[in-house]
């Protein structure tokens, strides 16, 4: 379904060329400060117009349409929209018939039948990640003791990230690229052994996010080849302080209290506009694909704030949820069992 | 919680050294054959005694309590149980005071106030992924039409496993793995566009697992380095083939009817019996920790079935949403809106 | 939380005097015919303006923000709004100060810590149940082979309701009423044992009606004084036909085929002109309460559809998942267990 | 599905005549003293033997399986099982050919496509119910500051219980029940406006249980036929009191910190030994049942405990998510939004 969390509950909605995109929010606390204004400085860092991004322009201005009042949240559910405006639909008709490889116009017709709306990818299309930032900087007022440092550690493999976008642009390309989000000031005790371990819950939230590969979190990948005593991370003090940090802050899904350290691999856009072979569904004969239209030469240079959106959700909700077993293990009976 | 899944509910119970360990199974649909044969293959390919891993013996026979008659499934819940017999709970006391480094010794007693039982690393121990793989075997058979083939394609970095598992084991260390999962005869269109993605999903049950630090699908970490027109997979027939498979069968967060191929990273156990630095949170001091006790030199060798199984309850979950889906669609109303 | 259902889910948002009020629609399968005129035979007869109801008057005209493609839903989260427009803000502030009796004025207070919206009642105001009658003629699309009759059986203990309704609001007072909903063409199947049995299911989704102070199904409260010899109602055919119908259409919580009949109470609406006793909260001393604002008389007139629309909702939602459940079994593999 | 709640979730598995019946518990905080003696009591008083019920006789023993130790709740799932002993299934395989009227055996037969487990009504049996009431006794430690008070008010229309379960077993037929279940003690500020309105989890609750024909709050039915100026309760000091209680102890789907007040109809049991007139589904004709086997006159001297388990169970489901909304509120940043 297209909700997630359990007490911070975030819904998305919406189609590139429709009325309007954004994002409910259900459990946010009351009595949190919140306005549009707190919502800029993270849709500004995913607006379109940047260098090795589409050339669409949106104001993105976002409406609150309830669950705010007096400048402050109420605790009831917090409606974001923001209507679209740029939208050229012509660009897209034709991937209905030919389907762009890589991209969800096959799967996605499967699935809705053909009911899916075409129109610049319909729901699929970054466009709608415009409601998961502004969800995520409601959450990150939630989690307001917590610190996020997002980077883009590298694209099409090079750290000349600007220059290798540049590139990937004049060839029609595309590039992918390497994401690194640090939180810091996260309480131990965050997530459960199962499922909801706190890797389970943050991945599935960055898995959500179109074009994530993988996701892996402290040493990664490279724990696989390692032992466990270089692994292993001692601790050096009763706050739980390690003296390295190849867990990433987690241990046995539960935060400990330091760092939290994930990085996500976010594939190149699929859409590009040098030609590739694929198959016309129509006449069932191979094809050559040159689409037009405004295309992301590096989707990962946008992806960042929202990757570090869907961390921001997920450790919103797991702190709820951590909040309310501490709350009710405080407010436990005392005595013994008969 | 400590629960999965929307349609094919799975929750695991049990503690490393109480009663029993196991798994209930809600949402299983009825008349499917089922009895304690059936789980017999995957617990036999997790049990201790293999080369590698923990000297601790469990007969691990299943008993079936509910949810079955008959030799069929009767649409009930379905309980799993292993009554556990080789326990001995006095090697794991000193962990209450001297956590062990990457453990979760030290999260889990914050969290749960030091009521969590210690015993064998109580919920936390390994034990507890005999209920997963039971409920990934009943999984496999909602998933009937899927074949699953799943392998550890290196251990401690060495394609020479038995080996290097071996060698670990003398130098009383442990080894991380990497294991690859691989699904065949998924039908397109599971997965939801948010949150709910096919990997998303996935991921969630594969983090949940102990021990893993990453999962990647398809192309993966590499896609991170590529450009679109390598990374993209051209369509060659209106099944939705693709010449390549660089996305691990999945498009938009929905399955393409292509093999799913996911990869999971499985660190090293963080229990071995080689000395560590680490901290008493008795005295405050550092001290070295070098328990007894029976330890996985590479729990990767049993993890292989385990994330087998967390696949399994994914798409089986998947798979009942997007039947839902389907049969509703199929059965909506013709005609026109007003 | 303010969403409900498992696979037809509805999230409802907005606040009186806010922005907008509306619902969030996910589940509903693609390819149903949709657009706002098929919202609007249920909206008229929720609509403010009949006598004995509100003086407040708004056009109530839905927008269909996401979801919805060439005149069908599309699969993805169906978003209907109602801009607000006719507030007057200041007829409810006293409400902070001296709660009205049997309102939330201070239940909500106690819960938001005085950050929910006061105006005009909030998220609190019967003005939020227009959201649910959308919701509710969506959902009544997805089980469009049901067919509903709802009716105000009687109004303050009267069968006379225009001329009660009247008389109470001559009298500055208001009156309850009891409502009665039909539903024909249920397929017998829907519901769960355990918890999710119907009539848990549809009580579950009346209750979050604002003034529903009971439910009862079939004979209902009747049943209690009745011998299982009267109660039981024999079959006559082999569809579960039935001879009469004590128990409104359901056996051990799954519908069996008759017609579903349920009976709701609505409570008096509890914002009256007339003088009440209450507490000022600000003195800590008894005073009396005579509101002016714009109240309703009868409020049971407009919850007739609303009710109807929570029970369509709660028929949709069983209905997607019993398919779901029949589906999934008549693919079930064939064959014995091991 | 077969659980219920969202952060004290109970599931119930079992069949009448399967190897077990029981619940499983997630979300119980750790620290809660608990052992198989604390659920005693209550599952005494659900006990077969009573005058007026079924001559079926089980030791009812509960062990727990996990989630406890050291005489303490550890946050972990928690496992309540009781295995079956006397059962004798001979009794009710003519079910399948000729459903009891006002039984689930048509309806479960359908739902299930003829796999669910017909001995003793499996899965639908009242002995499932000994599972709710362990999770019960439970939830009653997590609010250990409430109080419950249940009793039945009559029992076939008359107050003279005893004696009226009697003439009824003589007669071989059997009686419904009204009960009434009071709680004491509760904070304001339990349930949540939509859709989790506190009457609405706790119908749920009830609804669930079988025999449940109605679920009223406070002045219930009787309000439909009220005045507001009637019903409405004055409150009469500065912590919610109020001078009567006709909403039961709920206003806007909130607890207002006044006894909660809920009455419950429950039918006549359907199988009896009376002879009725019922449908043959193999011949297709009319035909007489008159089943022996061990039946219940009235169910609702047992139904008692278990209606109250089902409210105790939703009252702690509606304290943690309520809880949790209140630390978080207690610990959201301070300042103004921007």
């Amino acid at each position: 379904m297209n909700s997630f969390g359990r007490l911070f509950r975030v819904e998305i909605f919406g189609e590139s060329h429709g009325p309007a995109v954004g994002a409910i929010v259900d459990g946010c606390p009351p009595g949190i400060p919140l306005g549009v204004a707190d919502l800029e400085a993270d849709l500004a860092r995913r607006r379109s117009g940047k260098s090795g991004t589409t050339d669409r322009r949106e104001a993105d201005e976002p409406e609150l349409l309830s669950g705010v009042h007096g400048g402050r949240s109420t605790g009831s559910p917090i409606l974001v929209a923001f209507r679209n405006a740029d939208t050229r639909s012509e660009d897209y008709d034709a991937f209905v018939r030919v389907p762009r490889p890589g991209h969800a116009d096959f799967s996605s017709r499967v699935k809705y039948r053909g009911f899916a709306d075409p129109r610049g990818s319909g729901h699929f299309s970054g466009r709608v990640t415009a409601g998961l930032v502004a969800a995520g900087a409601i959450a990150k007022k939630v989690v307001g003791f917590a610190s996020f440092e997002t980077c883009l550690l590298e694209a099409g493999g090079r750290q000349d990230i600007e220059s290798a976008a540049a590139e990937a642009k004049l060839a029609g390309d595309s590039i992918g690229g390497l994401v690194e989000i640090r939180v810091r000031g996260l309480p131990p005790g965050l997530g459960e052994p199962f499922f909801d371990a706190a890797e389970a819950v943050i991945a599935h939230a960055l898995f959500a996010v179109p074009a994530v590969r993988g996701v892996e979190f402290g040493d990664g990948f490279a724990a696989a080849r390692m032992r466990g005593s270089e692994h292993n991370d001692p601790f050096v003090n009763r706050s739980g302080k390690t003296s390295k940090n190849g867990s990433g802050g987690i241990n046995g899904g539960i935060t400990n209290g330091n760092e939290l350290v994930v990085r996500v691999a976010v594939k190149p856009a699929s859409t590009i506009s040098a030609p590739q072979r694929t198959l016309d569904f129509g006449t069932g004969e191979e094809t050559t694909l040159a689409p037009g239209g405004r295309h992301d030469a590096c989707i990962a240079l946008r992806s960042a704030v929202v990757l570090e959106a869907a961390v921001a959700i997920s450790l919103a909700d797991l702190y709820l949820a951590n909040t309310a077993a501490s709350a009710a293990c405080a407010a436990a009976p005392e005595g013994e069992s008969k």
